[in-house]
């Protein structure tokens, strides 16, 4: 039984059961691995892989960067949607891959996006939540998240289903798919075995960021992309000014605003990039920031006042699956802390229609 | 004359002196212009730019995807340097050109991309302050910034100068670079020309601000980037968590965030993503927040509570080497106001040498 610390008298009812859902979402996804397969051998003889999308999409999007680098030796842009849309700069796409990611499939520019790509020469792929949608009418193949409905204005189940998406079709792409599916499934597993600690440990660490009003979220290669989603639940769900940068960013002029009042959460891997997020912490300490270790490596920042970690997938590139979910439980934590929704935060609806 | 309103008494002098100097630096980096000219004949093959950088050469790079676009309809990015430097992914640069910002041209993951992309079939491009650097003897063609030495830790004068070279490189790959050589001539005059304008300006409305602990900053296309640098520059002078964000994607999560102590500075130029800022500010405006207009179509954003207008070069293109301007005077004033040195912001050192 998962945990159930949410009453109807509490926000954030449906944030909460969307978190709870999202091992469920992966095992959906994984029911559409023939799609997948099929879009990954169409991209076959295309070089450059140019996804867009907003929000939680574009944080999406900066793991496919690492996902179709690393499983498919393929290089994936976050593309410059306004220099088609806007510009109409006159580009060549005919090596060129696109994956729109939309969970309405019904945000403005993206749907103009693909219609300018695909006469451009590109081979265009819609991943949303929603295949009867406009942009999946408009684009030439269609690859479902299949996270079922989501109600909460701020995304969980349709970001991670995302990553999962990437993941899958970058795995296809470079050949090794039916054995990344196997790894997800499993990733679904470990983090429903793992969700109530992780709900236990973010609840309890919530309380002393009800008056924090700036943070910085740092992590770096596939990380990156959980620390851009990270800071975007602490914007939208508990109103905390909370920045995304690489941990090598940091240093680069950033690091100056930080005091005690600033905490830092960082997302640290096991890997080539570790050295760099425990020196970033360490600056962030120095600065007299307190520091929040999350990640698959967050033992390693050894002065850290608080520490959630998060255990390891046999794939690492499926780690940020796992990685933002302390991060997206922690916002709805602090959002109830402060007495507010995170099912309806001000001033947002669901389906993002904003030029 | 321009005006010496800096004492040795108050901080800042040297930032205030290179921001007065950007025009002087436009000039020199044109004559270079033959270095410009030969570099963009040797990309011609090579259908994608990778720009990488960190800090404000990353900011710069995001001018660099408007400028390569438009101006040569090639398609540029920010590539991601982890993935070479640090997960060693196998991919193919032989249909690249490699673009490396770096002030001091000793940014060491800038420079082990540098010799990984050559190594992988890239043409390397330094662009540099330093052109006797170690980045500079590393890659196959060397661009000068010719900035002169930058001293103040916050950059100016070599930012302004980066958009300058990397929008000069783009205009000889597109074949209208002695046209575009030309437009920046008069757009360091314009620049000169307006100088006090601006440095009276932001001095009489940082005052207010002294106070502000988050700010929004938002642009879109190429002034995005004056977007980025803004919010840097705020960050590292005055210790405000300023965030740059497109337009569009500030109503996809983070508009939740504002309220009347979160001010939004806009950045609007009179192209087609002129209606997404006006709709951005609105939407910050209806949310309580202080709105700051600038840019070349400032005078568009009817209900902002401060203007700070900036004249139109003859080629839109270079409006960001002007638009920059007064967010940098802005920062400056704002953190003489709170009584910070803009030239020796804490923790920081003039290069940066992290990981």
């Amino acid at each position: 039984m998962l945990p159930r610390e949410t009453s109807s008298a509490e926000g954030g009812a449906q944030f909460f059961a969307e978190i709870r859902e999202q091992p469920a979402a992966l095992r959906r996804l994984l029911e559409h691995r023939a799609e997948y397969e099929r879009a990954a051998a169409a991209m076959a003889t295309r070089p450059l892989v140019r996804m867009v999308g907003h929000g939680s999409s574009d944080n999406a999007a900066s793991y496919g960067v690492y996902a179709f680098g690393l499983a498919a030796g393929l290089t994936a842009v976050r593309d410059s949607i306004s220099l088609s849309v806007y510009y109409d700069a006159a580009l060549d796409m005919t090596g060129s891959t696109v994956v729109a990611l939309s969970q309405s499939g019904r945000t403005p520019d993206v749907l103009e996006y693909v219609v300018r790509a695909r006469r451009a020469g590109a081979f265009t792929i819609a991943v949303t939540n929603e295949p009867e949608s406009e942009l999946a009418g408009t684009a030439e193949a269609v690859l479902p998240l299949a996270a079922g409905p989501e109600r909460a204005v701020a995304a969980t189940k349709t970001y991670v289903t995302q990553l999962g998406a990437l993941g899958l079709l970058a795995a296809h792409a470079g050949g090794r798919g039916q054995e990344f599916a196997g790894a997800v499934a499993e990733a679904a597993d470990l983090l429903e075995g793992h969700l109530p600690a992780f709900e236990l440990a973010t609840s309890q660490i919530a309380v002393p960021f009800v008056s924090v009003g700036r943070m910085f979220v740092i992590g770096r290669g596939p990380e990156f992309a959980t620390a851009r989603e990270i800071a975007l639940k602490l914007l939208e769900t508990c109103y905390i000014a909370a920045e995304p940068l690489t941990a090598t960013d940091l240093a680069h002029g950033p690091v100056a605003a930080l005091d005690p009042l600033f905490p830092v959460w960082a997302v640290a891997a096991p890997d080539a990039t570790l050295d760099a997020v425990v020196d970033a912490a360490k600056r962030a300490r120095a600065a007299g920031a307190a520091v929040v270790a999350s990640g698959t490596a967050a033992g390693a920042l050894e002065d850290a006042q608080y520490v959630l970690s998060v255990p390891k997938p046999s794939e690492p590139l499926l780690a940020p699956l796992l990685s933002v979910v302390p991060g997206q439980l922690f916002a709805g934590a602090v959002a109830r802390a402060k007495g507010l929704d995170p099912d309806k935060p001000r001033g947002l609806s669901k389906v993002t229609l904003a030029r």
